[in-house]
């Protein structure tokens, strides 16, 4: 099997994304392999020792994407013997011209705590988490926006995602059997920030398989009762005019990014 | 202010990823407008008029960063005003003559819900979210890694980003005044796991800064109190071997990404 190296002097993500993008057209296996934080010449020296062994060992050239800001470290490294693929400099003197000015490469500005927006983000995963599951119904006035669902429709780690990429401030509240009744109305605590409320669904049938992994057997995860709160909470999402969206062949990459999309709510982080 | 467009048939998470890495390298200020889920023909038209629209306010050319597997939207993108950045295709065709075998683009292959890692994702989130804070000592068993450390160390926007991000099972398990006594010592529940332990510390002033946040002039906040906890902790990682990292300077990503590399975890998603 081939290996893909991922190298950087900083965390690798961008060339991580880059990499999976680029290898996700080709119907080929491959074996990954990230390095992270390549500061010193004696650090990259390894890289390619480890890049040489895999050439060997499988005999076919590894593949290696990286982003290096520190010119001695990019230079060793862009001597091995992979198929090399430094995707972000070539772009860098044609974009100095587009913008008339010079780059000023730095390491660690993208995916640090440098990042202006880093508190934000780590504030949002704090809120998330306090606000999850309807746990805690007093804070929603700092909410950016409040997801709604039946149990296990894809509030939580949606909102986790929210918070943890875009620094948005997500609580969830989960509508239960008990806000049922004959119909289910929009509790008080939610009416009070309708305009932040967005709803998620979900296929029964998808619904009846996630909570039978949880609880086999229960009335909890019964198709029938699928169904009800299902059907329950859509009609109320109709009446109320509440945005929604059908999770079930969604990612929570796709959900946040549809929601995003549909709401025009501003993210603190790009 | 100069305007970057992010466009994609999919999330659009890519060409965030690479635009931001390559605008990270100049110190100018832009406008973020990411359109996903450009999928039809009428839609790529809009994404035409909204790019013409901010050449027009601004009088400078946007940048537009895409990819897109769709031919006929991607035509149509292609033929913006704005200064486009198709960073993907170009590697395509080179590296189908290393791999041998033609590329097959599909749409929403990554960053969707048929990556196979999916569901192990989601998972992590939940074990994630039920082992946070040592809430729960009963399935240790499972845990991919236990991150411990002091109160506000770090540990669940860190366990939270391996689950989400990598699909790592991670528990957290946070050392408190009890289990300190005289000295602290490594309570029985996560000796039976010792291979699993990875500590986190932070500089005491920014802890002292940080719990002052939460619970101003109270023990807990104190300078005193964060530095006796961080001694204990530190002693503890020493004389027990277990490997740690000072988390005090760096981000979530860059936490996850050191953990991953030092102790040589298996991610599940690439």
């Amino acid at each position: 099997m081939r290996t893909a190296y991922y190298v950087s002097d900083g965390t690798a993500i961008t060339a991580e994304v880059f990499g999976h993008a680029l290898l996700s057209l080709f119907e080929v296996e491959f074996k990954h392999i990230t390095l992270p934080f390549v500061e010193t010449k004696e650090q990259a020296e390894k890289v390619l020792e480890k890049i040489e062994k895999s050439f060997k060992e499988s005999g076919e050239r590894p593949l290696v994407f990286y982003t290096i800001v520190n010119i001695d470290v990019r230079k060793i490294v862009s001597k091995s013997v992979g198929v090399s693929y430094n995707f972000l400099d070539q772009y860098v003197a044609p974009l100095e011209k587009v913008l008339g000015v010079p780059s000023k490469p730095l390491k660690h500005r993208t995916h640090s705590i440098h990042e202006t927006t880093y508190d934000i983000r780590i504030e949002a995963v704090n809120y998330a988490l306090a606000n999850d599951d309807g746990s805690n119904l007093k804070d929603f006035h700092e909410a950016d926006i409040i997801l709604t669902g039946v149990s296990r429709s894809g509030k939580t780690p949606t909102s986790l995602y929210l918070a943890l990429q875009y620094g948005i401030k997500a609580a969830n509240y989960p509508f239960t059997e008990e806000d049922m009744g004959d119909i289910l109305k929009l509790p008080p605590t939610l009416r009070r920030f309708k305009n932040k409320l967005f709803g998620l669904t979900i296929n029964a049938d998808r619904l009846h398989q996630i909570r039978s992994e949880r609880r086999a057997n229960s009335q909890y995860s019964s198709l029938r009762q699928c169904k009800m709160e299902l059907r329950e909470v859509e009609n109320l999402y109709r009446r109320e005019h509440i945005p929604f969206l059908n999770s079930t062949t969604y990612s929570i990459e796709e959900i946040s990014a549809k929601i995003l999309s549909q709401t025009g709510l501003e993210r603190r982080k790009y």
